[in-house]
């Protein structure tokens, strides 16, 4: 946790939060902070700033803070995942936010299991502590969206060409023959593919709506990696 | 698995492999394969090709196989890891080696905790499967080396710019002015710090070793994220 992440509904005054739970155990127990000690903190949506500790106890964690800076640029990027099992999904999401992602889309695909739509991973409360660790991560506040596609099809044809419009698209696809470009200055609507990839049906689908199918080369590459590579890489 | 990899004490003779443990296992429960199915199998250190199945049961998996051509390229570079906590540390081995890095030194840093030193996922066999999970991940048969170096100094002062030489040396610091480059076109070495970073003095020594700080922009990422992000632009 490089940055604690406030809400507003921590905010006992204009400067001073409460916090308890997971934060307050965090800083008291890994940070091993104490009264008077200063951390780096954020607004959720707003500044970054200092909050100075002025209570630490087994009940709560109290700071006074200061918010005076931005936080980080985000990434011009639209990243639409078919929807990862389960195990990686977090670590997915926490990435991909630390990296300045500001919109996901989840998608369905034929290789995508249907009990990775039923696992608890998929809670809202789930994807928001994600979201929440990618952004304490990286210091930065601005939560992405995450928009839940169900049915690929119908999202691709009626909703994608409109969501990826004036942008670079791109579906990553192991084996293309086009090699995904680089530092393109424009932003860019991402598709990556389940594990197994997509299936011809599902790359033509895509290419229909506009969508240019690119490779990293032969190696296959968790998703995981493959989405901070090609970040690396596009921008 | 999008590749089993093969040793040469599985070979029964010149074309068919007998296996046991945890790819017998993977190939029946997760591949849920039978007799007649081909898989995509590599020899470790040598070519890649198809093997048969010529027998499943609870005792053995056989296959005939055919190595018929060359494993993906590998990437130019050395990668100089400060030991990443256990926890992070099987994911990062497969997600280089996944990416094609075959030169990998793990090394002590003033952040790092001692206690990483004495994990179980330190040990031989463990550092070993962690690089076969990578090579299966991408379809490779090449196992990058791994150097261990406890002693930073003595490490980066004598060792490390013979290790370095005729390479773009650089060394990821959040914060340095100078942006990593992209698409280098020559071989690298890369250093990457620990979990808040290496200290002034142990980036002086780097320095001083001929290593350029180089930074991906304010956000700090995981190691995990930084590695496959540093590298998909690198290359």
């Amino acid at each position: 946790m490089n940055l604690l992440l406030l809400f507003d509904d921590d905010f006992v005054d204009a400067h001073r939060v409460r916090l308890t739970g997971r934060r307050r155990e965090h800083v008291m127990h890994v940070h091993r902070a104490g009264v008077g000690d200063a951390l780096v903190v954020g607004r959720a949506g707003g500044r970054v700033g200092e909050g100075t500790i002025v209570r630490l106890d087994d009940d709560a964690l109290e700071l006074d803070v200061v918010l005076d800076r931005e936080p980080p640029p985000a990434l011009p990027l639209t990243l639409v995942l078919a929807l990862p099992r389960p195990k990686v999904l977090n670590r997915v999401l926490a990435g991909a936010t630390s990296m300045g992602v500001k919109r996901i889309v989840l998608v369905n695909a034929w290789r995508v299991e249907k009990s990775y739509w039923k696992s608890p991973r998929m809670s809202v409360e789930n994807l928001l502590l994600q979201r929440v660790l990618g952004l304490e991560q990286a210091r930065d506040t601005i939560l992405p969206s995450i928009d839940v596609q169900r049915f690929f099809r119908p999202f691709v044809e009626r909703e994608l060409p409109e969501l990826a419009r004036g942008s670079l698209a791109v579906v990553a696809h192991p084996g293309a023959r086009d090699e995904c470009p680089r530092n393109v200055g424009q932003p860019v609507t991402l598709v990556i593919g389940p594990e197994g990839g997509f299936i011809d049906e599902e790359i033509a689908s895509l290419e229909k709506a506009g969508f240019a199918p690119v490779s990293l080369g032969e190696r296959v590459l968790r998703v995981e990696t493959a989405v901070a590579a090609l970040l690396g890489r596009l921008f």
